[in-house]
Order: C-alpha cells, then sequence, then structure tokens
C-alpha cells in the first residue's frame, strides 16, 4: 500500500464536483441501504421490505410465462445478438406504438416511441433533453426522488408543486399556476401515483393538460404504473390529452409484469399537433439516445411478443393480489393509533401514511422511526422525507398478502411498545 | 398541425446546447449512418458491410451455445426479475474477478468490478470520473470516436498522441511526455487495437506503464477486444502492469463472444496498491453507477456461467476464423495500388489502410472514396476521417471469409475504375 505522499505524485482525483452532487442526492436506494444495514442480525424472523417497489421476489407475483417465452424465443433465434439502432429496433417501437394505441383516442407511429433502458433512462434522457440553460421544472411532491437528483447533476431548477392529501392527493392547479414562470419547461405527473397509490381521474388530468397549455408549458407523464388500478378510476393515460397540450410519456414493463430487473421501457411523444417535433425537442431526445447505453438487443426483440400475448389472466391475478394487499395495508393502518391514511390506495404500490411522532415517547421523526423498526422488528418502510414529505411514510403493498399481515403485526407491536404512556 | 404563431406560446424547446455538443460529435454510428443512405437501391448485389465492429449476423460468427444457455436458464429460475445493486450483483462481480485474474499475475476481488451496460457505459463513467474541472485525457490517434464524443459531452480537454504506423501502430511514448502536463489525469489505450489491428507486445505495454507512472497520470485499458489475437504476440492484459501504474480496465462480453447487442461489460480497477481507492476515484465510479442505468439483472444472472462454461472450441474457431479473414484482408489489399496496408493485423478485427488519392482521378479524400463504394458498389468502408486519420480506411474483417473475398473483388474493380489514367 502506499502512503499519504506517495499519493501525492499522482495527477488524478475522482471527480469532487461530480461526487459532491451525487453524495447530495437523496435517493431511495440510499436511504434503503442504511436501513437495512441496521437491520439486526440476531433476528430470526424474515425481513419484511415494505419500502421498495420491486415485487418480483415472492412467487405470487411471478411474471407470466408468455414473457418469459418471449426472451427465451429471441436469445434462440440469434437474431437480436448485434448492435441495435440508438432509438431501437422497429419491431419494438412498433409494438409499443400498438399497446398504448389501445387506450389512445388516435394512433401513435413507431417514430413517436424511443426505446430505453427501463423508466429510469427514460427520466434521465427527457430531463436533460428539457435543461435548457435557465430553465426550471415543476415536480410533484411527495414524488420520486430521481427527478430531483438528475435535476442536481445537470444544473435544472426544480420548482415544487405540492399533492393535496385531503383532495385524494390531487395536483393543486393555483399552486402550479404560481409557481410557474417564462422559464418553466414542464410539470411532472406520475399517474398511477408512487408514492400516494392515486389514480387521477380523467377530469383532473384534463385539468392539467388545460393549465399546461395556458402556462405553454409540457407535461412529462411517469405511466411506469400504467394499468396497475383496482379502485373506481380506471386508468386514463395522460397521453389521451395530446391535442391538448404535447406530452412525453415515460414507461416501462418493470411494473405491470412485475419484472424491474429486465430493464426495458419507453419514451413515447404524445403530440398529435406535431408541437415537440417542430420545437426541436424530438430531434434533441434522438441525439442523447445516439450517445446513451442501449437495452439489450434480444429485450427489444421480445418485446412484440410480450406485449402482443401476455394475457388478461395474468394481468386480473396481480390485481387481485394487489387489491388485496391494499386493502389489507389500509385496515391494519387504522388499527394503529400513530399513523394515520388519508386516502384508500388504488393504483400502483404504494401507500402514504402520516406518522404522529406526537404520541410517541422515544421517536423524534420518521427517518428515527424507520431505523428503529428495521432494527427491532426487521421492516423496512421508508421514512416519507425520502420522498419529500417529513413525518409520513411510504409504504409498499407489492408483497404477499401473508408477509404484509406479518410486517403489520410488527408495526403494531413496534408503535405500542413506542407509545407515550398516557 | 400548428403553425409557427401558435409555436410561440410554448415555453419548451430541445435543450440546443446539449444538441449542438452532441451533433458537433463525430459518431461512427453517424457515418455508417449516411454511407447506408447513399447505398443504391437498384444494385441487386448484397451490401458487404466491411465498415463496423459487429459480425454477429453472420452465421459463421454465431454465439456458443452454452451463452444462450446461460440466458435462457437466468430467465426460467425467475431469480433475477427484480432490480440489482448499483454496481451489479456480486456472483457476476465474482464471476469477472475470477475471469479477468486467470491472466493476472495476482488476483482481483468482485469490489475491483463494476457491472455495465457495454463497455460503451463503461467508457462514459469512466471519462465521467476522471474529468475534474480543468483536467485533461490523452486519447489514441487514430483511435474510438466515442471517447472524444464523451469528452465533449462533459467539457473533459482531449490531447491526442499519435500510434505510429511504422512502428507497428505503437504508442509514441516521447509525445506523451510531450503532451502531459500537471492537468493531465490519464491516457487511453486500446489493446487489442480498434482501429489498427495491433497487439502490443509485453515490453511495450510495461514501458506505456512506466511512462504514465513517471508522469502521474492514470492508464485507462480499453480491452473490450481481450483474447481476440492470432498473430505471434499474446493478449497481456494492461492491468499486469497494476503495481507500476494503477489501471482501469474496460471490457464487455460483446466481442469476444461476439454478442454486442448482449449489452454486459465492466470497468475494472487494476490496483494492488489501493490507489484509485485511496483518491477516491472508485468512490465516485460507484456514485456515478448509483445513479445510471444498469443491465438487466438477469443478463448478470447469467454471467458467471457463461465465462466460466464457454468452451475453447468456441473461441478458437472465431479466432480461426478472423485470422484466415485478416489474412485475406491484408493480401487484397496488397493487390490494389491506391490502398497499402502498413501492418498485417494480428488481433481485434480492424485493419487501416492508407488511401493514396493522388493514384485517383475523381476521388479526393477518404469520405468521398467511402461514399462513391457505397453507391457504386455496395461496399461499406469506414472512411479514415472517422478515427481522426484523414485518407485512411478502417476495414473490418469481422465478416465471413466469403463475404470478404466478394468484398475486396469489388473494391478492386472500383479502384481500376476510378483510378488515373497513366
Ligand atoms: C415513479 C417511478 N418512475 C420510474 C421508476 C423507474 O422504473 P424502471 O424500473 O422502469 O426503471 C420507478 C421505479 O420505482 C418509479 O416509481
Ligand atoms: C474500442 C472500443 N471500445 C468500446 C466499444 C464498445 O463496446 P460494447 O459493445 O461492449 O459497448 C467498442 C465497440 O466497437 C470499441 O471498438
Amino acid at each position: 500500500m502506499e502512503n499519504g505522499s506517495e499519493l501525492e505524485k499522482w495527477g488524478f482525483r475522482g471527480n469532487e464536483k461530480l461526487s459532491a452532487a451525487l453524495a447530495s442526492a437523496v435517493t431511495v436506494r440510499g436511504i434503503l441501504m442504511k436501513l437495512f444495514e441496521s437491520l439486526s442480525k440476531d433476528d430470526p424472523r424474515p425481513t419484511v421490505p415494505l419500502g421498495h417497489g420491486d415485487p418480483s421476489a415472492f412467487p405470487c407475483f411471478r411474471t407470466a410465462a408468455v414473457a418469459e417465452d418471449a426472451i427465451v424465443d429471441a436469445v434462440r433465434s440469434a437474431k437480436y445478438n448485434g448492435y441495435a439502432p440508438s432509438v431501437g429496433i422497429l419491431p419494438a417501437r412498433r409494438a409499443i406504438a400498438d399497446y398504448l394505441s389501445r387506450d389512445l383516442p388516435y394512433a401513435l407511429s413507431p417514430d413517436d416511441v424511443h426505446v430505453t433502458i427501463g423508466c429510469i433512462q427514460a427520466i434521465e434522457v427527457t430531463m436533460a433533453v428539457l435543461a435548457r440553460p435557465g430553465a426550471n421544472i415543476l415536480l410533484p411532491r411527495p414524488g420520486f426522488p430521481y427527478y430531483e437528483s438528475r435535476a442536481a447533476a445537470i444544473n435544472l431548477e426544480v420548482r415544487h408543486f405540492d399533492l393535496n392529501p385531503e383532495k385524494g392527493w390531487e395536483v393543486d392547479l393555483e399552486s402550479i399556476e404560481a409557481l410557474a414562470d417564462e422559464n418553466t419547461v414542464a410539470m411532472v405527473i406520475i399517474n398511477p401515483g408512487n408514492p400516494c397509490g392515486t389514480v387521477y381521474t380523467h377530469q383532473h388530468l384534463k385539468k392539467i393538460a388545460e393549465t399546461a397549455r395556458k402556462l405553454g408549458i409540457l407535461v412529462v407523464a411517469d405511466e411506469v404504473y400504467h394499468h396497475l388500478t383496482f379502485g373506481s378510476n380506471p386508468f386514463v393515460p395522460m397521453g389521451a390529452f395530446g391535442s391538448i397540450v404535447p406530452v412525453i410519456t415515460l414507461g416501462s414493463i418493470s411494473k405491470r409484469w412485475i419484472v424491474p430487473g429486465w430493464r426495458l421501457g419507453w419514451i413515447v411523444t404524445n403530440d398529435p399537433n406535431g408541437i415537440l417535433r417542430k420545437l426541436g425537442v424530438v430531434e434533441c431526445i434522438t441525439s442523447y439516445l445516439n450517445m446513451a447505453a442501449d437495452p439489450p438487443t434480444f429485450m427489444q426483440g421480445a418485446v412484440p411478443h410480450m406485449l402482443e400475448k401476455t394475457g388478461e389472466d395474468f394481468f386480473a391475478k396481480v390485481i387481485d393480489i394487489l387489491r388485496e394487499a391494499a386493502g389489507i395495508c389500509y385496515d391494519r393502518i387504522e388499527e394503529i393509533p400513530c399513523i394515520t391514511c388519508p386516502n384508500k390506495p388504488e393504483g400502483s404500490m404504494f401507500v402514504m401514511a402520516k406518522l404522529n411522532v406526537s404520541l410517541l415517547e422515544d421517536i423524534n421523526d420518521d427517518m428515527e422511526f424507520c431505523l428503529k423498526l428495521a432494527k427491532e422488528e426487521s421492516v423496512i418502510v421508508l421514512p416519507g422525507v425520502a420522498v419529500g414529505m417529513e413525518n409520513w411514510l411510504r409504504i409498499t403493498f407489492g408483497i404477499d398478502p401473508s408477509s404484509l399481515e406479518d410486517g403489520f403485526g410488527r408495526i403494531k407491536a413496534f408503535c405500542e411498545r413506542h407509545a407515550k404512556k398516557q
């Protein structure tokens, strides 16, 4: 090993500026890592993971056999071993266009579709493309912190608008108008909602479109949880309002097929009036992707089969489990005095619950709650601070119902043990 | 469609600054696209693609059955459907460490390995990590233009050092010393070489290490063509000299397994003295990956099987075809007066040939040569300007030998047709 003075001869270093920007980013991954580190090794019980958005480890959430077949066939065909064009291979783009068009009042073309490495890369590209110098973007609070992290990495100013728990976590449209100025380029909505489990109505989405049009900004619609709905509101894609306002839809197969590790997503321009093309947005997406990493070609080759052949029975089974789990989640929260849930979740796999620390003896905030819960009960829950809401909790119900019951049993015991004595 | 004045109400645009930076980048993809556009649709002959580094479309280069099996088994196991840690799953990192350690005088640990989306993402991450403000990096000429493009995108200054065709395309070490200053952070070498088809000797690599040590810079070794050698020099990994100078090795399965579409690569720190860790380089790589897209988890799950079980017979077959094709390439170039090849290729799948335009009637440079060749003969060859050497050609022999013969027959006819009359 070389010692300090030996190190001086080297002229390179880790990029401190980059490290600092990245370190300042609050990531769900980073916080979950901390919670996992505080698990007690002496607890013989299985850890109950209620912090993440990845139910794939539970056998009841195993993906559709046809989805696996699609990859196997693509690999065995040896037709997809080579490099792909940077926007994706045509059959994949066409299949995604057709798949999404089923829910739209007009048909998408393959040229509207850009294949990405999951919705994560779709976010990265979209943020970079919109980040002209001086621009700002409106993000929901609570939200998905990767947006904030990306914005920080590329110096895109963020302004937060609140989602209102009293009104089913709808967007507070008046605050949007107050926040936007001539440098605002876009607002982001996540529907079905992470972290709130909401599904917006047709009417609310239309109002969002009209507000955005009035302000001259575009709507970025994160629909990674598309069709994961089990309440009274059906899923309506934001792209349905593409003739009111240009919409960039971000999505992936990660959640609906329960395969977040497969890393296949898309950026879709819902823009029947061609505004995004005329304003250079589409061209900029294409150039960015030209320099970026691609999803494996055989994954793209598998997409048509996967999107066309997955049966309704698979989707229905997933929805049934999520509905049951969401119900358990809501009911169990009701039984625990220090947490309350303003809205029964109707979509995605998350719910926000408000933590009343004044009822607890030795816990001062959501982070402390989650650290102690991990340590004492081997239950992982994400502190609200990770998604922009201090003293809330984000709880996932994307887990098999019996483990969820187990987890809530432990949360209840934990809260009773830490309750203030009357 | 909205007209011009209608467009004015929208406050967003494609990010012009980003578009400009990206557009200025010369990419191999971009130039190949131009050449493909100039193909004549009336030519009934098949196009002979001698411009790219992707032999996967040719049946003789079909990947090993065990490599396909590895993916199929990983997908069928349903164990790899979930998100992976950002540096990669441990079994993949361990397998890559073991695989690369076979050629090293010391053993790598899984902590030295970061899994990436092909070597392309490995380059992206490494350049970003080294690009502290004011830094410069030394790149080979001719080289692989993605390095230049990435550097431009992140404002990292590039200084070129020449590879010397008179000396087997070795690095001109004196010019390295002249180029480097106190802000130089690294030099990049590509071995086996793209575009020159060279394989550096143990002795030359050691001299590179000693020069870098003297200058206090690290060596980035792009070994994406590792083990694709068929001449007298065996492949020696730069990491063998890691105790002289810290080495960051970039690689992937793309070329050795002939599966560039599978998108699995690595960044490996060859650094037995722990310098990269102490100087924050490793930490910066990790933070960057924490925000970046990951390769599919099942691809990572397939890696151990693929690296451990692929038989020597597969590798030997590929090498035999490449050796034969390289020989054809060299011999046919000798028969064409206006192009000459200073060195018989001994590795990778490329060779550089010098174009003597003074022998041609109506062709002024390499780009024009390649455009006309595509149009008249349906043969794609990369102009040297794409890799930093005007009036050279980069020809790939990663194609089945009979197509290569066909292609050279057409190149010869083309050159004869355009030769200056004596
Ligand atoms: C709102 C939201 N957007 C995007 C993503 C990333 O999705 P993907 O797995 O497709 O990259 C997630 C993942 O949890 C998410 O919750
Ligand atoms: C020198 C060099 N580095 C990196 C790459 C990219 O490799 P990968 O396909 O693993 O991303 C290539 C591809 O041609 C290359 O030639």
